[in-house]
Formats: structure tokens, sequence, C-alpha cells
């Protein structure tokens, strides 16, 4: 199995109320300089290692991500092998 | 200002609900070799350039991880300076 690592932003432009609160909270607690705040989501998915991209592809699109407002990311996080 | 990426993932052992619904999901979509799913939060901060570490742990402690049940990472993402 090979550790996948998918990270799942909104698209530059779609309103991030979540951020918004976040920096919000954070002017209130003092910390003045904080500028924009974005949150996104980090998947990590442990798969087979013979898993092609385009199947990693697939499950973003259909079920990780909204494709229409959000942006995608798909990294590998580590390699695990079994102990012989 | 710099910008800050604040990784906020499930303590090993707390219950991860979001990770089984997605695991059960991509299951049910024919990805069944998929094995154990996380889901984290990933926060990125626009802070001023002189933002000491410090500062930085405690908005994770106070504000965007809870501590008990939760890890976070702070990396930096990008350093960003203004044109002349």
């Amino acid at each position: 199995m090979k550790k996948i690592t998918v990270t799942v932003t909104l698209k530059k432009g779609v309103l991030d109320p979540q951020g918004k609160a976040i920096s919000g909270a954070l002017h209130s607690l003092g910390f003045a300089g904080v500028g924009d705040v974005h949150v996104g989501k980090l998947i990590t998915l442990e798969v087979p290692d013979d898993t092609p991209d385009a199947a990693l592809k697939e499950m973003c699109e259909k079920l990780l991500a909204n494709p229409v407002i959000e942006d995608y990311t798909i990294g590998i996080a580590e390699n695990r092998c079994c102990a012989a």
C-alpha cells in the first residue's frame, strides 16, 4: 500500500466564510497583523501500490473535490513496504 | 507578508467518521482497494514577516487546532515580497 495525500482548496474568487471567520477570530485574539486566511481539506488515502494516477484523479473528481469550485492536488505521502 | 500553512490532523486513535464515510463511498464507487482514509484541515494564513514562531504556535493552540484530539504542523508556504 502507498499513502496518497489529496489537498482540496477553494478556487480563487470563491467565497471562503470559514477562512473569514478564522481571520476575524485571530484579530479578536490580538493577532492583528493576520491577513487572508483560507481553509482547505487534507485527505490521506491508503491505496494499493499499483493504483494508476487516472484512478486517483477519478476519486478526486467524483468524490473528494467539487471541481466546479475546488482545486485539488495529488501527492505521495510515503511508500510503505511490508516486512518480508 | 509570508504565507504559512497549518495542517491539522486527528491524533492516532481518535475516531475519524468523515474518513470512514469517504472510505465507504470510494468502495461503493468501485475503488475496492482503498484502505484507511483520514481527513484533516489545511489552513493557509498570511502573516507579517516578523511574526515569531511562538505566535504561530499560540494561534494553533488557541484557535486553529484542538490540542486534546488534534496534532498540527506549521510550515512556510512561500515568502512574498512587495514590488519596490
